[in-house]
């Protein structure tokens, strides 16, 4: 008997079958999972049976959650299974005075936030593919996304975790506390750690406040610096109430033109760079009257050049869609390499500049689309080829233009991956540039707590 | 030779001497430190020395910074040594534009708030400790205090570390990035973990715009339940401008009373209970006008019997110090237990109402001084001898009520330890309450980066 066959044998047929389509392949195309067997367990228990099942027969489980991730981390070998949490998909309770919802791992990002909107509450993480993407999936990649100035990374939103242990234990950890130190924090452990360390099954989230008043403003201004002083200006006058600080160039509205061209242009002329700004707040706190003088004063100051300001909820939810339609522009003109980096917040704009004239003596007229969550210090950093050629004239110029824009992140005190996670594309990063006293400590953990190599095997690191 | 002599001889002489008497005692006087040696390290590579002879040599090192903290975290056997962090007390780097401090170790807590003020930001971890406590220790333990409703505790006031690990490598992660999704969080799991896992050497901090406007209130209240009720209209209104949220009970009045005679007393009657509330933002955002229909409304709804706003900056102080009293009132009075407990907010009446209930059926006429960070859902729950009786009449009672208050706090889904955190006081309720899977991953993780026993042996773990 194979051992996958034992495997299958110990466990409920019900919850086994082949992967469909969708559970193999990623939204980059640069992968294709091989794995032959799809689990999808109904219950936590259901889960440790089969991380135990695994254990007893060396199988690798795959952990899969939304499928959305952009570094293959959701990605199988033959060797492995999928255990995908799709029907894990109840919010189990919710709760308004709490501030607290306890979701399961496959509820579906969106729905949970939702979920939250019913009881007047906001859950705050939000990204593009939140119509797919699993809390799961969320919290495993520390997912980023538009709102982490004011609200944090999907680790911040997370009060407690249910998990299933490389062993089969099951963690009961469904704190609604907010303050609780008895020993180490194996939330903040399992979080980010991509499936590395166990399956979480379940996790009690954090509600906010919904803001009953919003300002959206697309600030036009002179340069990356103009845009950070910007920032420190709103920041000193509105505090927390300043939710997302997005930077888009030249280019980000070049491509929504001409891969987009039915979307509003709400500039005459296309700003060499432009902030999308939004504050929130509670009921008569005259957001907009407050952000005025910080305008103005960012005006005299030269570093804002133009100011649209939206007028109702349609003008924002426009601005709004300008900003997430930049993917899917970027997508149709088709990138040579995507980068996703952070800075220190003051480096931003000695990246951007030297960046740009390193890539550009490399390949003169690259097109670089650099845009994103400037407040954060975290851009993406595309890279396209010249008008008139195609990505495929670059296809041996990759790796070089890549290693240019992660050398310099990294000189800068940078991360090459602020938001996206290792998976199975940046474990080479990983291993150049991470400390290696945290390299070894990460190495020593995951021996200690999956010894048989089962949980995700071929994600982060590249040996076993 | 000895191996304290062995390792004291690979070592420079002038880190290391006898301990002063200041650092082998602790604030509650349970217990004393019996350690012979103290090392006094002036750099991190120092450090780095030390605990690698400590491992060459099979030497404990009991961590130590400010002394402040209340579980016995800072307690050494003979068998270890003590390292202070003291000399490791540079504030290395502070930028107002990435909102980032560099300290080191043993930055007292106090001096780096004041160093973020002279570049016009906040440092908002406070606690009644920090004229003495220490950034490694508020760190190590993850301090919470009287801002965590608004600024989270002081794991989530921090963006990376430098650490000296067991095996004596150097962790290099003093990142400034608020977004780095690179590999396991080892800053999370070495916060909280009280010096078993490492030494930490330096942090960098997260800071703040400084609140421009403040309003105080001291607000007497129905019951535990109208603070909660208020609590929820404040902060729909005001979001999160909402720093502190604190209850003081009629004992707490009574105490300060008694004990501190020369303190104001803000009310002609003392209420059975009360909220000490701060709300703080930008300029011209309004604060008091928008907080009284909040008030209002909790008047109306009879939550709120009596509202005290501070009208200046030295009444808004007054409460505070009231506030801030409360503990050293406690200590001339004499408590019989104190306790460190949190519970869902939701929970909060019910724990009150259950827990008195329960402990003066075992001794009738105890006092019970209940307040602290009620928005926290954290309690400093402290029971004391009947009036005219001596707390040492109740010693043998002790464990008992401790047991009521602990089981009752765990069985509503709350924490034995809420900012405490475990040390040596409490690795017996860390032992009894902790879900079994969390304490069996606790000991993996230990064994595997700490194989020697060498980090603070005794804390968290009854058995090494």
């Amino acid at each position: 008997m194979s051992a996958e066959t034992a495997f299958a044998d110990g466990l409920p047929s019900a919850i086994l079958s082949e992967p469909e389509p969708r559970h193999l392949t990623e939204p980059r195309g640069r992968y294709r999972s091989a794995a032959r067997l799809l689990a999808r367990p109904r219950t936590t228990e259901e889960v440790a049976q089969v991380v135990r099942a695994a254990g007893q027969n060396g199988i690798g489980i795959v952990p899969y959650a939304g499928g959305t991730g952009l570094v293959g981390g959701q990605v199988s070998g033959a060797e492995a299974i999928l255990l995908s949490v799709e029907r894990l998909d109840r919010v189990r309770e919710i709760d308004a005075t709490d501030n607290v919802m306890v979701a399961e791992a496959g509820v579906i990002l969106a729905d949970a936030r939702a979920a939250a909107a019913e009881v007047d509450r906001l859950f705050p993480l939000s990204i593009a593919a939140e119509g797919s993407a699993r809390i799961g999936g969320n919290l495993s990649t520390n997912a980023g996304g538009v709102q982490v100035l004011r609200y944090g990374n999907a680790r911040d939103l997370c009060l407690g975790l249910e998990a299933v242990l490389p062993d089969g234990q099951i963690l009961h950890g469904l704190s609604r506390l907010r303050k609780d130190n008895t020993g180490y924090d194996l939330r903040h452990l399992l979080i980010g750690s991509e499936g590395t360390l166990g399956i979480i099954t379940a996790a009690s989230l954090k509600l906010f406040p919904r803001p009953r008043e919003r300002v959206v403003a697309l600030l036009a201004v002179a340069s990356p610096a103009a845009a950070l002083a910007l920032l420190n200006r709103v920041r000193d006058q509105v505090g927390e109430a300043l939710s997302a600080f997005e930077i888009l160039a030249e280019t980000s509205f070049a491509f929504l033109a001409e891969a987009m061209p039915t979307l509003p242009r709400p500039f005459d002329t296309q700003p060499a760079w432009a902030v999308l700004l939004e504050v929130g707040s509670g009921e008569g706190s005259a957001l907009e009257a407050r952000l005025l003088p910080a305008l103005e004063a960012a005006m005299e100051a030269g570093e804002l050049v133009d100011a649209l300001i939206a007028q109702n909820e349609a003008q924002a939810t426009d601005f709004w869609t300008l900003r997430e339609s930049v993917p899917e522009a970027n997508r149709q003109i088709g990138a040579i390499a995507s980068h996703d980096i952070s800075v220190p917040i003051s480096r931003l704009p000695d990246f951007i500049a030297k960046a740009r004239s390193a890539l550009l003596r490399e390949v003169p007229e690259l097109r670089i689309n650099c845009f994103g969550h400037v407040g954060d210090g975290n851009l993406h950093y595309n890279l396209f080829p010249p008008q008139g050629r195609s990505r495929s004239d670059f296809d041996t110029d990759r790796s070089r233009l890549t290693a240019i824009v992660h050398d310099l992140a990294h000189s800068l005190g940078g991360s090459v991956s602020a938001e996206h996670g290792i998976g199975r594309l940046k474990r080479g990063d990983l291993a150049q540039y991470g400390d290696p006293a945290k390299l070894s400590t990460m190495r020593a953990i995951k021996a200690a707590l999956d010894p048989l190599g089962i949980m995700n095997p071929g994600a982060l690191f590249s040996d076993p």
